[in-house]
């Protein structure tokens, strides 16, 4: 298969470039690499699949949400979690699909913080809530047979600067989270919502 | 208790208005009372509980979305969405905590969309399922005692217009629905989900 991996210089996204690589033709993108895309932009994304052709999976490992004490988070912050990993999922749903073959799979990322509070972290609950609910809907009326599905993990092993920020909460590799969009890519399922905890 | 009702007019806020007065001094409040509040607009939203002056509860039953296919929901649609029923209900409680006396309550609503899909619901369902992971997270952190609930209900069975777009959901009158409300308010419990299918 074809596959874009969007957000692969992030500790989930890279696991996941990683592990697809093994069995698949995979094409890392960022903000940094050519051809590049920022999610935040829909000309961006535009022009980015207009590059890339047509696909048979797009992965989406982005989102970029503030954490902050409830509160210290202003209208800003809640509209910059939106921007950020919601709208931006959104935009790669809405103008990535027609770039996606007949059967193909698109696969978000939202996280535990949609089920389970820790402080600092109500934007970012907010934001993993609105894709979850949009992929439990938006998967049923998608076109071609093409699926769509969503990766909801907890706190990476690799990110320990937020170990301390997740008390109690057991962190799990990057290549274990990595499993779970490969699941949806190479599997059958869609309207999934794959939770890591 | 002194409560305010806000979105009074809607099916839901009319109910829960009506309940809630046989035992309390309820303010229901709109665009069109006195004092009116536009909960898109945060400064029409610190006018009014300036106006309102402290209270018991806060009871949000507003949240307009647009429903159409996937196909043809556009960026504005999401935003448009995301104005009305995620921000408008996150500023009712950045705002409205601090009118709130303690150990008192904010109730706010979603709906069943954020876990079950119906055609034309996807964007209803991402504002939905923000709001709802939105309070998980935000009751933890409120001070002095304050709750935070959310009331996810089905169709309404005075919503006779939307009856035909949910296939097989049995609606439940807005008189049983208010009774979530009720349990919110004059209950012990925070950072729950209060859902009626």
């Amino acid at each position: 298969m074809k596959i874009v991996v969007i957000g692969a210089s992030g500790h989930v996204g890279s696991a996941v470039a990683e592990a697809l690589s093994m069995r698949h033709e995979v094409i890392a993108a960022s903000r940094a690499t050519e051809p590049a895309v920022d999610v935040t932009d829909d000309v961006s994304i535009a022009g980015f699949l207009d590059r890339v052709g047509e696909v048979d999976a797009i992965v989406s490992c982005v989102g970029s949400v503030p954490f902050k004490p409830l509160a210290e988070l202003g209208r800003d912050d809640y509209v910059s979690a939106f921007t950020g990993k919601v709208l931006s999922q959104l935009d790669l749903v809405r103008l990535g699909a027609s770039s996606v073959r007949d059967g193909g799979s698109i696969t978000l990322t939202s996280g535990i913080l949609a089920r389970e509070p820790i402080v600092t972290g109500t934007a970012a609950a907010m934001a993993n809530g609105a894709v979850e609910s949009f992929v439990i809907s938006a998967a049923t009326e998608l076109p071609r047979g093409i699926r769509l599905n969503i990766v909801s993990p907890t706190v990476l092993l690799e990110a320990t600067g937020y170990h301390s920020t997740f008390p109690g909460f057991v962190p799990v590799s990057g290549a274990i989270v990595a499993q779970s969009y490969v699941k949806s890519v190479e599997g059958a399922q869609t309207g999934q919502i794959f939770t890591i905890d």
